[in-house]
């Protein structure tokens, strides 16, 4: 009985004290799964995320820009906005920015609730205001019964709106990647090549900025540290918010969760192939220039977050009434 | 036991002769879901539906302007194309649009796999071409493998991406519309005022072109029969397609299942209101003038009509890779 006990123990080690390693060692960490403490408030929020009202032209919604059927983003350099304007900078993906250290790749807003208000009222994205759109939403007894429920009042606010649209926002993790298994001690999940671009990842620096559970979004970091970076895109990053010259150029270090769904890469989405965007990163922030099979190598190990996406019924919207104000798509 | 029997039977008969009576005496039939027995067809005409690169921008999917979350439509007058374009006409509903006689609003399309095929190249709409849809395609591994399983072939075609798009189109009835309920014998489906108003709609002649499983969607019709519509614009209905002149303004009769969601209506989109769009229909086909009470009745009825929404998780769409064309959003 000893015996048997002990044998178990000595098969169990070895996977055990793997696992506590790689999580307590590895610059990395496994999402997990969120579990919402309030779904009618999640759903409330996913109506909301889907539903084009919000916007001037009744035709943007949240959906457009960070597409839940496409790593939460558009694919597209820069995006489309109301009357078809084309956006400063690329769209970056809703998938796990609840991990970020603040939003937008400036971080001008602190959080998701405060990044919701933003597109509503921007002429060159969703053109509304949030007046509007709260008239919008006061207008649809369907909302107002949705509201009242959470929020135990029938006057809708904005700050609801966008309270409601983070708590849906909050739910976007992507658990299950590959590596997360690997990680979690499944050492079938990973193949060598992809353990080989791993540890040239961790060697050639890219950790330093894209770690922890997000693999980045924990910081701002000037885009062309070693090597200047060179684009048409007239944004300036961070000094945008702090004022500060050091921070000319200075952008969140994106989230690698599900990178090979976020093409266009940085934050002009001038670079669409993700081999590309690991050697220009790793010549411009860390000075080295990468072998092609490295470059191979960490691509591969990069396509390995890819996790699990967002699963759930496409939701219906409640009808406008005879009181909803008109969307105005041409102007 | 026998007169057990004959008591049930007796308890049985009302309510059966009832459901026999409606559904053999009253000219609307109920919706019967769809059962596909393709599947894997219509899952990837799903994917298909929602995928943006089947058009120029890669921003516009089929689901753009037939959007699943609100009745099948956009709810503008015309819908916004490539560039913001207005387009000419407003989007009809993609919802049960198989039941329908033919596709678009002058019936240029025999069936729904042929209308796929319209938006994705017209220069208003995706912008793209046949040839460049299909390019991008080709690219995606997991769709080539799709094709591959459900056509037999690495080839993918036009008429296999239409075909595929029309086998998910076709599972988009909406059955169990409260009326339906009353149809099939449930006395309590409808409310004294809804049953009211299906009287008035009967009575006033609108069933004459607003009829079958649709309620709609097996005629063309002049648009002002007796009384000429007012409108700014320019489409001129079916003489597009036969060149007769007796089929000038004559277009499809639109379904009015799920009536309540499809606003603002007509082929110009010009009404909000369900009230004002039965006023106007009454006066101008019918040479009726409603009566107030019997206009509320009849849109008491019509938003009765409102089935179940399609009910799926939102499709994953497969990465583009390094081989895909990009995208051409701006000019």
């Amino acid at each position: 009985m000893r015996k048997t006990l002990f044998l178990t123990m000595m098969a169990l080690l070895p996977f055990s004290s793997a696992v506590a390693d790689r999580l307590s060692s590895e610059p990395i960490q496994p999402i997990e799964p969120f579990v919402s403490t309030e779904p009618e408030k999640v759903e409330l929020g996913k109506k909301l995320f889907f539903d084009p009202r919000l916007s001037r032209s009744g035709f943007i919604s949240c959906n457009s820009c960070h597409n839940l059927s496409s790593g939460g983003s558009d694919n597209l350099p820069t995006s489309i906005g109301h009357n078809w304007q084309q956006g400063p900078i690329n769209s970056p993906t809703v998938l796990n920015s609840s991990l970020s250290l603040a939003q937008f790749w400036d971080g001008r807003a602190a959080d998701l609730q405060e990044q919701a208000a933003g597109p509503i009222s921007n002429p060159m994205e969703m053109a509304f205001t949030h007046s509007l759109a709260v008239d919008v939403l006061r207008s649809i007894p369907q909302y107002v019964a949705d509201f009242n429920k959470i929020y135990g009042s029938n006057e809708i606010t904005i700050d609801q709106v966008t309270n409601a649209i983070a708590a849906f926002e909050e739910t976007l993790v992507t658990p299950n990647a590959r590596f997360d298994l690997w990680l979690k001690g499944n050492d079938n999940a990973l193949t060598e090549t992809e353990l080989a671009g791993y540890q040239k990842f961790k060697e050639t620096g890219c950790v330093a900025c894209h770690h922890g559970v997000a693999i980045g979004g924990t910081s701002f970091q000037r885009m062309g540290l070693i090597e200047a970076y060179q684009t048409d895109n007239p944004a300036e990053g961070r000094i945008a918010v702090t004022g500060n010259d050091a921070d000319r150029f200075s952008f969140k270090v994106p989230t690698l969760r599900n990178v090979e769904l976020t093409y266009p890469y940085f934050h002009d989405g001038a670079y669409w192939k993700l081999e590309d965007a690991v050697d220009v990163m790793a010549r411009l922030q860390l000075g080295q220039q990468l072998a092609e099979q490295d470059i191979k190598n960490i691509t591969a190990f990069l396509k390995t977050l890819t996790g699990d996406q967002p699963q759930f019924v496409l939701p219906q919207l409640p009808p406008s009434t005879s009181n909803t104000p008109i969307p105005v798509p041409f102007d």
